[in-house]
């Protein structure tokens, strides 16, 4: 191919994959070079913005560490892992839907039992979380494995507070009981601002977007027999439900939680200050086979 | 928006950027998201391939140094650098087409007289270069800068030889006399292998693709009151002319690189090797204005 211009070029890129081994890794790469090619002859892409754009992929790269992961933010922020997502978990009518699985959750949440106050000591008010895991014929799903991780009061998950160490807080892994439940205590989350201070914060500020995710509780769902399940339960009235930074939220997702004024909680503990309370149902579809 | 699903959450990233100053960065996010959003539904992205992009997104970011931009080969070899050039150096018939800059040009190359031998001690056959630069009517544009640079026998540039430091070879910067003409002595270039050390080699080899340039000269030419020119002249009869990894090649840079047994040398100098000659006529637009 000697002829190439702004529009034979697209068939020399296709024509040159012609010996990709695996049919799947051509038939993406042969979408992705037509998209991105339709793409620079759509907005006839100039010199210095392609400049700018390889400065800022570069940035995006090198912004990325251990413990921050800067392609995955701006993956999230232009919608495309909640579009993964919604493309990779469609739901039966009924089953609790799936949203973004987050940065921010670990393997080493402590394993507690019913009852327990896994704020153990993050700050926020109180709450008292009750859910209960269900088949699609509203089965109680029994020894469910629930694994919660949140946010806090100041909207800073335990893994982005270095003054704690190694220390887990606002997290846990809990086991449903034959009626499908588990409760336990924690805090109220709060919406918190993604991180701003790299190359996605930048193109949140050229964009006019703000960085804030509403308030939400990651829960995480396994059971023998069921599809498992990623998903948050949003907070009610938070004034960043219709513009989440990272498109995560849906209607069905929104729970009830419930303010109340101090006094006697759900476990028979008297609490000081206002609190809340939540009841959710979550319902798995059963595995395939 | 609350009822994100992989049809609806296209418009939700774009109602996002509502707030977007720039009418241009409004219109390239635009295009850019609803392309990206499009290959992924195109192709159903799973989980594991999105991981995947963004570890090779992420391993790219973090190949690149001062001296190596793994982006830019990324953009080479998906054709994406030789379409940008294709749309912003549309040329009027008879002008000299553009092609790539790639990463070797070096803003301290030594300015010489003409009938210098350039190479300066880089291995290769030797080529004895007349080139000749007028305008669109003909005329010779007199005073023009020539800037040329180019591997050696190796397939490497002076840049790419740690034991040469500083040292400049196989390159230099000339001004064109009264007839538009220019002349100097360097060696014949040969085609080389892109950098296949990082992420952009693992692409290559994942598509059965080789990584190979087909040789050439490279040219950049700039005189008042014409438009300027960054180009190769293409060694014709290489292999890899039809298969460039960047998809650089236009007919029309093909040169006529002409081979001669030993002896005298269009400079009247004695060569004891077989020598190459090179005749070849550039043609600028005038600068618009």
């Amino acid at each position: 191919m000697r002829n190439i211009d702004e529009h034979t070029i697209t068939e020399a890129v296709l024509q040159s994959l012609a010996g990709t081994t695996s049919a799947r890794l051509k038939q993406v790469m042969t979408s992705l070079v037509t998209h991105l090619h339709d793409f620079a002859r759509d907005v006839r892409l100039t010199e210095d913005e392609w400049q700018a754009a390889i400065d800022f992929l570069t940035a995006t790269g090198q912004k990325c560490t251990a413990t921050r992961q800067e392609f995955i933010l701006l993956s999230d922020t232009l919608g495309i892992s909640m579009l993964t997502i919604a493309l990779n978990h469609a739901k039966p009518a009924g089953a609790t839907e799936a949203t973004v699985f987050g940065p921010f959750h670990t393997g080493d949440a402590p394993h507690v039992e019913h009852g327990a106050d896994i704020a153990a000591g993050a700050p926020g008010l109180p709450m008292f979380v009750s859910a209960i895991v269900q088949g699609p014929d509203g089965e109680a799903i029994a020894n469910a494995e629930v694994d919660v991780w949140q946010a806090d009061a100041d909207g800073l998950y335990d893994v982005q507070r270095p003054e704690l160490g190694d220390a887990r807080r606002a997290r846990a892994v809990l086991r449903t009981d034959a009626r499908g439940a588990v409760r336990f205590r924690s805090i109220v989350p709060t919406a918190y601002p993604i991180p701003v201070d790299g190359p996605v914060g930048r193109m949140l500020a050229a964009t006019g977007r703000h960085p804030w995710r509403p308030a939400h509780l990651h829960f995480m769902i396994r059971a023998d027999g069921y599809q498992p399940l990623t998903t948050h339960i949003f907070r009610d009235g938070d004034a960043h439900l219709d513009s989440d930074v990272v498109f995560g939220v849906r209607s069905s997702l929104v729970g009830n939680y419930v303010e109340h004024a101090p006094g006697t909680a759900p476990d028979g503990s008297v609490v000081a200050t206002p609190f809340f309370t939540l009841d959710q149902t979550f319902v798995l579809p059963r595995a395939p086979g």
